[in-house]
């Protein structure tokens, strides 16, 4: 996989995973040419400094960004990695005339360590805040305002104000007005060219007119007029079109603006066929350039009340809307819609987890067979794994690059086996390994997004593993049993899953659960169950779908992460027609798990085990056995039957 | 008790009890003076409509808060009362030419509509924020920007900026120089004259020397020269100093102004005796009469940089600022630090915890003989009761109204019995009724502050009531046993407590904990066990005092809650030294149970009991004899036996 970051506005509780082939910095393999002027670092960074200088700059900042804050960014926008060789998908680079370091945060403080060897590029450990680790690394700033540049068309609003605000505070100037790696990096990447197609009905099971009608609702109720769109899941979720601009996530490069009786998709032209232009100017919406964006934006009439969301857009198009025009800033009505899927989505993902569940069985009795059978790596496992999903019916694409990750490797929230780095679980001469292989994988289908963690034994676990799984799984089986009053902010039940971890006096670093996209992102917001500071945009609501992925690292030794995917179900109340002011007034949800597959009940130390807690699982696996067994058959069956077994003191 | 409200920044999740003697409208009873010219409601009502016509104002606002933003109010600034007769302890009066209504909340709609009733004055019930119900109330506003106005030396900083803006918004101008009461409320009552006394060693623990070089050395990591402080438990706390000014917190007015070098009391003339200002002197600190505060705050120095909590100072503070002088805004260096009660201070609690415990003993062991034998009410067990504790060794005073509730009454949880209304749980002819009773109180000692509540059966109690009490005392018992990593945000941990309600589609409609002062206020910031929308300032750290209050309201049927004050104490790792990235790695917290009272397991549904929830009320009633024992004799000795047996299915 590509790298990805620029987790925009929601904390995303699970990081993208990273780490490509491992580079060496003397000779960079640049992806987009193989031999180029510019085939170092420190030559890279030497072009930098230069074009710095040559500006009156002091320094220039690389976040990991795109135009439309992107998780996983086009490789255009991989400047950040082009520049560093840190392929991670979360980090800033700054550089100065005499310096440079990289800043990210302890998930990526390994992998830096590594990459940015022998780069001159020091790394900035984050354990906090970005922003002042920046000003403390940039000092006190010398006479006459030296100024600090980013691209403003790449950086958030509310982190370019803040980034503003803090260097002028020490006497910096922030200029956002210039791609400085724009005439730096030779043969930089173009925009995408992959074709935009439609997701048609019956799997598209709200009509573009429909979701329109909604956005615009919404706009009126908020006094709008317009409403700017440029976030691309928001956008192809709006419009009914997936495209493959950016790997996993079946999106495409665009901006929307919706007005009350008209709409316009800015696309670069070509990518969408006339016979779909036709459809969808059919449904009220136009198709323009992509370059036409930023224009069309500037050309807003002055009697124009704009909606826009402040943590989806960049500064760059904030600063284009012109100064006439109102604005009112709010959650994209898009992203709390999408959020909530309809109960013909909810059947079709549903459909689509036994798929997966089916996929995963068929893996698992082969992988299970050639332990110390045949040689099986992590490599092996990604392969087989997604040969199987491959053949499901409405497979697209994996979601996220699998992670398999045995032992240590387990142990690294955002690994990836490569080539020339992964380990082997058995030999072909019959030897195998004995520890803990986690596999974090997923799909897209055109009825809905997949994302599940199991931990498998390779040989009998130790005491020390099954003691580490068990409290995980009182974890995910604590959350999963949540019921809570609809309206709930998502982060207030993040406890729930690190209690059993917090008795034992140790936690995990990443959140607890996600929002998932309906053949989409497999990160979405708004709802996130992890530390984040919650806001109201974040409250529980019917029909969103959310994971539950508490994990436990021993770093150099194993990694656990038991995840499932829930839905948010209503919970029939025991009381019918409660009255306002008794305890059971009001709506309460429930969580449905929708992922279907084992949990290894071999790595469970059952003395660890409420009797409730036994009673959750036996009944998730009786489910399990119920809903894939006309799914599976053969050897894929005979596993199913043996791992969903009900489990006895 | 007075009314009380004003609930500054912090969420207090636990209200302060109201509630007076219930008032006929027409006949108003003014404790400040029993004839005045102005007996009736719409009498006042009237005079407030010709100070506001007099001035060419639109309406006022007349909120509960004084100009320290206190929650019990001193009855100088209980004017809303006045002018409404509604005396609870959280409301907002509005008054325009020809309207007037009421903005409270659902803990008050039905105190709310019976001293409404003839008043002329509408209820309007509170769902949400205020600020919108102000505005929907107001309507839109008339030609040439009507004015409303607020008296700004009692609103908070950051309440009066959002009501200027939302009233802006709406074309109304806010206007905040003006006490309208203040020729209108005849014999107004004066500041009060109480004296100020020193909270002397052993029991205050540090020395305000110290005390005050820890402020400035927060000051100077601010790049602070001077810090206002307005909050009286601040104050109080800051100087070792204690009052009576307001029922129940042992505080005083005044304001206080840090210098690095030099720091000023403002106090009204002759509140401290001369020795003590003596020894104030001898630590640096200049007494001023209180009237100086404010022209010494419009005299700073342009120079000066000035520390502010933008959550715990009013606007008129604010406003007085001069211009030039750079203010930064933060928490109060002594809230943080006033939350973490020093090993010296728990000490002294833990003492006050067993008298406090040694005193409830003596009167349950009397209230179950009398129940059924002699005529026992809720006004009885709050003279009792207090009676006990008033006998114990450094007793000072109660730390809130007690809160004696039966059955419905118990349902209310903001009740207070009055001489006027109360019930009788049985007759001096032997008669015993049947039901539950909730006893919500506490006391202020010199070595600490006591709040705790219990509930107790009336004859048998049913089988409903066993359910709730249980699912209650599971929220209690859940939260109390958590482990937690230090710094967790309090709020993080409320669906802890309401998870097995939750799980029955019930919740309740307070927060679950509060923080409690050291001898000073029952409610105290920064932290909050609760819904409120947290921020870094709630961090949970060692030595934060916070109640765990989870509880079930049936309407007309019986309240339940069961109160215990906890100790944020250091949890020992259970591995020694890990390395950083290990997930042991870090500081955990549990909480210690200071509170020491038997919880009546007669009340227990011992089939919804899990074994480790019984194993936890075993120990701690094993823990509460150990404690108590030497504390008690004669029958309450038997009692404490009884009650704290243990527990087996």
């Amino acid at each position: 996989m590509r790298p990805s970051g620029g987790i925009r506005g929601t904390m995303m509780p699970w990081p993208a995973t990273g780490a490509g082939p491992s580079s060496d910095h003397r000779t960079v393999t640049d992806t987009s040419s193989t031999a180029t002027p510019l085939a170092t670092i420190p030559e890279r960074l030497h072009a930098c400094r230069q074009a710095l200088a040559a500006q009156g700059l002091h320094a220039c900042l690389l976040p990991s960004s795109d135009p439309h804050l992107s998780e996983y960014l086009p490789e255009r926008w991989q400047g950040r990695q082009w520049l560093s060789g840190f392929t991670g998908s979360s980090g800033t680079l700054m550089v100065s005339a005499e310096r440079a370091a990289l800043f990210t945060d302890s998930r990526y403080w390994e992998q830096a360590e590594a990459e940015l060897a022998g780069s001159g590029i020091d790394l900035v450990k984050l354990e906090g805040a970005a922003t002042p680790a920046y000003l403390s690394w940039l000092g006190t700033a010398p006479e006459g305002t030296p100024t600090v540049v980013v691209d403003g068309d790449v950086l958030g609003l509310a982190q370019t104000q803040q980034l503003r605000e803090a260097l002028r505070a020490q006497g910096w100037a922030l200029r956002t007005d210039l791609d400085i790696l724009e005439g730096v990096w030779p043969q930089r990447p173009g925009l995408p060219q992959d074709p935009v197609y439609e997701h048609a009905a019956p799997h598209a099971c709200i009509h573009r007119d429909d979701k329109l009608a909604r956005i615009r609702q919404a706009m009126i109720e908020k006094g709008a007029t317009h409403h700017w769109l440029a976030t691309l899941d928001d956008l192809a979720w709006l419009l009914n079109l997936r495209g493959t601009d950016v790997e996993y996530n079946p999106v495409f490069l665009g901006h929307a603006l919706i007005e009350l009786d008209s709409a316009t998709l800015f696309v670069a032209a070509g990518k969408i066929e006339p016979d779909l232009i036709e459809r969808l100017a059919h449904d009220g919406v136009k198709v323009r350039d992509y370059g036409e964006a930023l224009p069309a934006l500037r050309q807003l009439p002055e009697t124009a009340v704009l909606l826009i969301d402040p943590k989806r857009l960049t500064w760059g198009l904030r600063q284009a809307v012109p100064e006439g025009v109102k604005v009112i800033e709010s959650i994209n009505p898009s992203t709390l819609a999408k959020s909530r899927k309809s109960p013909a989505e909810a059947a079709f993902i549903r459909e689509a987890m036994e798929r997966d569940g089916a996929a995963m069985c068929a893996f698992y009795a082969w992988f299970e067979q050639a332990l110390g059978r045949e040689a099986v790596s992590e490599l092996t496992i990604d392969e087989r794994l997604t040969a199987e999903r491959a053949r499901q019916t409405d497979f697209v694409s994996l979601s996220f690059p699998t992670i398999a990750g045995f032992n240590a490797n387990g142990a690294l929230p955002h690994y990836r086996a490569t080539a020339e780095a992964f380990a082997m679980l058995s030999t072909s001469a019959g030897l195998s390994a004995q520890g803990l292989v986690l596999i974090d994988s997923g799909a897209q289908y055109l009825g809905g997004t997949t994302d599940i963690t199991r931990v498998w034994p390779v040989g009998t676990p130790t005491p020390a593993q099954k003691r580490d799984f068990t409290l995980v799984l009182k974890g995910t089986i604590g959350l999963s049993r949540m019921k809570f009053p609809r309206g709930t902010l998502s982060p207030m039940l993040d406890a729930v899953a690190r209690a059993p971890l917090w008795e034992q006096g140790m936690d995990f670093g990443h959140g607890t659960g996600h929002g998932v996209g309906y053949f989409l992102n497999v990160h979405e917001g708004p709802q996130s169950i992890s530390k984040a500071v919650p806001d109201a945009t974040m409250a529980m609501q019917p029909g969103m779908i959310t994971s539950i992925e508490p994990g436990l690292y021993r770093p150099r030794q194993w990694g656990i992460r038991i995840e499932n995917l829930v839905l948010n179900v209503p919970s029939p109340p025991l009381v019918q027609d409660a009255a306002p002011g008794s305890p059971e007034y009001g709506e309460y949800l429930a969580f449905e798990t929708l992922s279907l597959c084992p949990i290894d009940t071999r790595c469970i130390d059952l003395a660890l085990m409420r009797d409730d807690e036994l009673a959750w699982l036996n009944g998730y696996h009786a489910e399990v056995l119920r809903r894939l067994r006309p799914h599976v058959n053969g050897d894929a069956l005979s596993w199913l039957e043996t791992r969903t077994r009900a489990l006895q003191r």
